[in-house]
């Protein structure tokens, strides 16, 4: 599959309906994830409080994980250098354990392991990766899932509107912010990631409330101000829909608004996440680069490894 | 107080010697607290694990939180409409509760509190903020915090390598983009903030080995690098320490690179903030516009209240 292919996959991967199987009780969840793959356990954890949930980036586990602890290793892959030490670090201290990966060192651990088909970017496999913890905490509803595949699908099929906001954001060579709010904070994560890989652009992302008691001070007193192309996701209510209008006033910042597809969070989420897919690659595609390219972390990796 | 005395305070403030009294048995800890008031408890979090820590930047609390949960609300002001809403839950939901603030609303909920000195802008009551979490937590021996409280009483009495960097920034009229490494990712996301505040100037955090699975790529693809400063901190080991020079010389992008002070984790965590205060402070200076100020904010919340 070339990379355009993958990314038209992601309404097929949101019906994946594989989960983590019977689950024995446990008092907190640690996800250990990097990049492209750890992206799905932080925005599982967003949509999930009834337990503690942290995402590890990072070589080591924190000390309180133990027997009550449910470990999720995530590595498309299966050759992440930080999860393997996570996940083995896991075994020693008897977690409960689940791996998403789709082979590699990982899938050879001898854990219950969550098997997804190989031949993706990990960026192109996010909802293999991100549905295992939907089926198992969130919904396993089919329905709710066909609804959102339709959803995704009329994208993958008509992505003009994701290409206007690519031009925009061209246009002026501008470095991409985008501004979430909860529970889509991860979500605007996952863009700055895909601007990152996809456009080879530098990008951030923050989010509402927090950005308030900060960033609003440089949205209207910083130079530069003119690099930056501010991408706000729509749809809020309440005090953080009054926050974006009063932050956008007070600061004369323009936002470049994200209209949300679909109407429950479940559905805006996929919605959004596929949007910043098609707009990231559209970017790419106009800076004439190829946006699948990922070879300076493949360099990194190798210089790492010796 | 000026600001300049309130920044120079921070040697005294790490002194500080207030705890949160005796515990009963938690599960968990949730933090609430904004901006500069919430950092103290992210700042924590990254030195504490013997149980999961969630610091919560927003209205809500998580349905985990119960009497189980020892719940910390932080606001400065004691005037934080996010974490007064999220208190007021946790009192609710018989969360363990301890507050730390100089007064308003929230030393009126008739909670046990840790009570802080009046007169400082929240960003440069930063020791006061973290020192109940550190003496509670990680530890409340004298000494250390004597040693500590020394090596930032030197940074104060003579500050020119901060303002040098300052001037490197200033001098190509750049962003600056902070790269932390695990303890002191929360520490760089601080810097972020106060180029914010003090500099009045968008910034950026991020950390490593995360960022070598995407920021990577733009370090050597985007156009715009020139718009930016990329700040590093020193003093990393092994895997990480290989990571940030691996990093720098496949994406040939120069670190300017901040060398810790002291040994211990503590005592570099409390360097890096300090340096971090003193360089944006003057920033703000070469930019000729006061650092103190942060009426964007004020306005914001006003209109909020309306």
């Amino acid at each position: 599959m070339n990379f355009e292919d993958q990314l038209k996959d992601f309404s097929r991967q949101v019906l994946f309906n594989a989960d983590f199987g019977k689950l024995s009780p446990f008092k907190n969840i640690v996800i250990s994830g990097m990049g492209g793959s750890g992206i799905a356990g932080s925005i599982f954890s967003e949509l999930y409080d009834k337990a503690p949930v942290q995402v590890v980036s990072d070589y080591k586990l924190p000390a309180y994980a133990d027997k009550d602890t449910l470990f999720v290793g995530i590595s498309y892959s299966g050759n992440t250098e930080e999860t393997i030490s996570a996940t083995k670090e896991a075994i020693k201290r008897n977690c409960q354990i689940r791996l998403i990966t789709s082979g590699g060192e990982l899938s050879e651990l001898g854990q219950e392991t969550v098997l997804v088909p190989k031949g993706y970017q990990p960026r192109a496999a996010l909802g293999y990766l991100i549905k295992p913890f939907l089926n198992s905490f969130i919904t396993s509803d089919k329905p709710v899932y066909e609804k959102i595949s339709a959803i995704l699908s009329e994208m993958e099929t008509d992505n003009s509107l994701e290409k206007g906001t690519a031009a925009k954001i061209f246009g002026k060579n501008s470095i991409p912010y985008v501004l979430g709010y909860p529970p889509f904070r991860w979500v605007a994560y996952r863009w700055k990631t895909q601007f990152n890989e996809n456009s080879k652009l530098l990008a951030f992302s923050s989010y509402f409330p927090e950005l308030d008691h900060n960033d609003a001070i440089p949205f209207k007193h910083t130079y530069g101000k003119d690099t930056f192309s501010f991408i706000v996701f729509g749809g809020s209510t309440g005090q953080i829909e009054k926050r974006v209008r009063y932050t956008s006033e007070i600061t004369s910042t323009d936002f470049i608004t994200i209209k949300p597809g679909g109407e429950s969070t479940l559905e805006r989420m996929f919605y959004f996440i596929h949007a910043g897919d098609y707009i990231s690659y559209h970017l790419g595609k106009m800076r004439k680069i190829d946006p699948e390219d990922v070879s300076v972390l493949t360099e990194l990796k190798e210089r790492l490894k010796s």
